[in-house]
């Protein structure tokens, strides 16, 4: 093979990209959130792509990198950690804690899961070059798909119709705030996307008004699984209490309290499986999570992981100890939709459906937009990830990064809500 | 990439292999042994090959697997074990056993583990196959190598000079019976490949004979890492005695109890590492050996781990739980040998040398023998696994498995045992 595979220069690209006023416990997304882009350009010429998140923390980690990357190989994906460990530097200590981050909402902070995050950018981005480079796609360089196509699951949130101060852009949709709400909204994107289970983000009002929503779900959607994520704003009590009142309703009950020890409290008193994105996010937080079984679902996310190769060993992981897995969503982009669908591809016990962002975001750095078909996306067979860069798209999106004055460049949903409230301060956890 | 993947041709061809008398505690060697090499061909010609064991619970399972896989394509790796369920249908159940299989040293024969190490040798043939129509090396297909070389330890046996009878090959080795002849071995074999690290088969003679063999390892090899390995031949208090004893000069103990409980109780006992080979072999086995914390060190094998990406997976569960990581090896050629040394190039934490029977071996099926290096083997960089098969010595090893009536077709180190001695019976475990 002639392909010349080492890599020639990587290009780090920050945008700001628009997202609507979804709530959740901690407040509200901001008009716009910071995305990170990086693109692998081969000594042959090959580009490929990655995404990542683009708080300022994560760009100091990326650009060291970046700078050391250029003559290794895009082959070379397990080199990427080490390199990562000994280049990145410290993140920023304002970026790190060590307890659950309560407005991040994604757990822990450490400085090893923000390095992670950002090396699973540079993984994709070389595994899509790579893929490309070879005529195959991704999911062939992490052997081959096990499935044709990829369900998703209609992701639902509390929201409002605008922006305050009608910032942002205007994505056409109502506001939610109570369960006729919800159910609309479930309603417009089962019949877009064809979405056949449903996740509602709640935290955001009392317990008893999130559960007369999903049982207003249950009634809209017959017999279709049902999940509903506080983001860890309840209490044991709460928890076992709203467990006991709908668990029946329930695929899963995400995260409803905030650490391994009050959700593993939750766990030995229900039946209602728990699943988590929040108290288990990093490799060192599963022994222990595992043996206090604390939880029943893992909730991968390809970034903060580490890249689709530590995605597929959590898998391995949770299949040994009897662990489901499902797959958790950020705000993101195509680019990070299509690399989460190729690495749910080869992922053989994916047990539930993945949680995805992606209908609510109007904007896109890649030429054609993903689509959901039955609220399944097909496995693409295209080299590499598949998806092409839309490079107009991705100056202005970069544009209106480089035009913040860096109100909108860490996301702060506290930050955002008090734009609306005032007075509001970063809610105690439990909340409730 | 025009290079057609398909898969076109499976070809099955089983071996007899010459074997030292090397002896162990449930019996010697036989003078030859059987193998299974795989070869995958795809539609443009391409050849990849795959080694296994031979047995025929092993080749009855492979025959099944041969058939299907035409059609599909060498980098559908991840596919291999669904179909393998389907298609192999079960092993003979002869040559299953849920307990430890005291014949085989391999720790439990459940049916799936034999559908594994079957499974192990088409996905070295595919991914040799993947290699070669790229113009990659297998540690490129499975994110590239994260060392150069890889360390082995000199693997010594109390052995004869010959088999009884004067069957096989003379392999111009002299007896080892005693601590001198295991020092006079470990000379021999460090001069020739030098092996910086040492391990004894032990479980032939006493405990006693044994640990002085050790002491006279450390005092002929002062300061290098030495293991003791008696197959499980030990009950918990000897295991203890011996530990105690000799605990200081070694690297870690391996199996010197035959159950989870056993070494359970002997860890819990001893600041000594143990490693196991033998009681935890398949995933199902670690959450309990890990949770009561019986091994301090796993010894992977490729082969009844199911594959180079299953011990990838194995690597990443025994890092988050903090176990070390070592290679397992029985009797095998060099396409096993050289697949083991990729897989072992791409895993991060390999923790200690790895064991190998590799100079014991005087006949092989490649064109080019491996060549040990300071106890190293470099990593190949040539396409797939950088070896070649030799047809003309596959043929005549093939030859010799087809003129052999079944006396050997079957390992069986007991029944090896009692040309010499015929009231050799299987011995009891543990035995001291």
């Amino acid at each position: 093979m002639s392909q010349d595979l080492t890599i020639g220069e990587i290009r780090l690209t920050p945008v700001l990209t628009a997202d609507p006023p979804l709530l959740n416990t901690q407040g509200v997304h901001q008009p716009y959130t910071p995305r990170l882009i990086v693109e692998a350009v081969t000594a042959g010429g090959i580009t490929g792509v990655g995404e990542t998140y683009g708080d300022t923390a994560y760009l100091r980690l990326a650009a060291p990198l970046a700078v050391a990357l250029p003559g290794h190989r895009v082959s070379d994906v397990n080199g990427l950690h080490d390199l990562a460990a000994r280049v990145c530097g410290p993140a920023p200590e304002s970026a790190v804690s060590s307890s659950v981050d309560a407005s991040g909402l994604r757990g822990v902070r450490t400085a090893e899961k923000l390095r992670l995050s950002v090396v699973s950018a540079f993984e994709v981005a070389l595994l899509d070059a790579f893929g490309k480079a070879l005529g195959l796609p991704v999911h062939a360089l992490l052997g081959g798909k096990v499935r044709d196509a990829v369900e998703y699951s209609g992701y639902l949130f509390y929201r409002w119709a605008r922006h305050p101060d009608g910032a942002g852009e205007d994505d056409g949709w109502e506001a939610a705030l109570d369960p006729a709400g919800i159910v609309a909204q479930a309603r417009r994107l089962a019949r877009e996307h064809g979405f056949r289970s449903f996740k509602l983000k709640g935290g955001v009002f009392p317990p008893g008004e999130e559960t007369a929503a999903v049982r207003a779900l249950a009634e809209a959607f017959p017999g279709r699984p049902l999940r509903l994520d506080p983001n860890g704003a309840w209490t044991v009590e709460t928890s076992l209490r709203v467990a006991d009142e709908i668990g029946g309703l329930l695929e899963y009950l995400e995260d409803p309290a905030g650490t391994v020890d009050r959700m593993a409290r939750v766990a030995a008193a229900t039946e209602v499986p728990l699943a988590t994105n929040m108290c288990v996010t990093t490799f060192a937080e599963i022994p222990e999570a595992f043996a206090r079984r604390a939880v029943r679902v893992v909730l991968s996310d390809h970034h903060y992981w580490g890249g689709p190769r530590n995605t597929r060993e959590l898998a391995a992981i949770c299949r040994i100890h009897g662990v489901g897995l499902s797959m958790h969503s950020n705000t993101h982009l195509g680019i990070s939709l299509a690399a989460m669908n190729q690495v749910a591809a080869v992922v053989p016990n994916l047990d539930h459906a993945c949680d995805t962002h992606y209908p609510w975001q109007t904007e896109d750095v890649i030429t054609e937009r993903l689509a959901f078909d039955g609220g399944s996306l097909t496995v693409s067979d295209r080299p590499g990830l598949g998806v092409e860069l839309d490079r107009e798209r991705l100056a202005a999106l970069h544009r209106r990064w480089l035009a913040d004055d860096g109100a909108l460049r860490d996301r702060d949903d506290a930050r955002a809500m008090r734009r609306a409230d005032p007075g509001w301060r970063t809610q105690p956890v439990p909340r409730w």
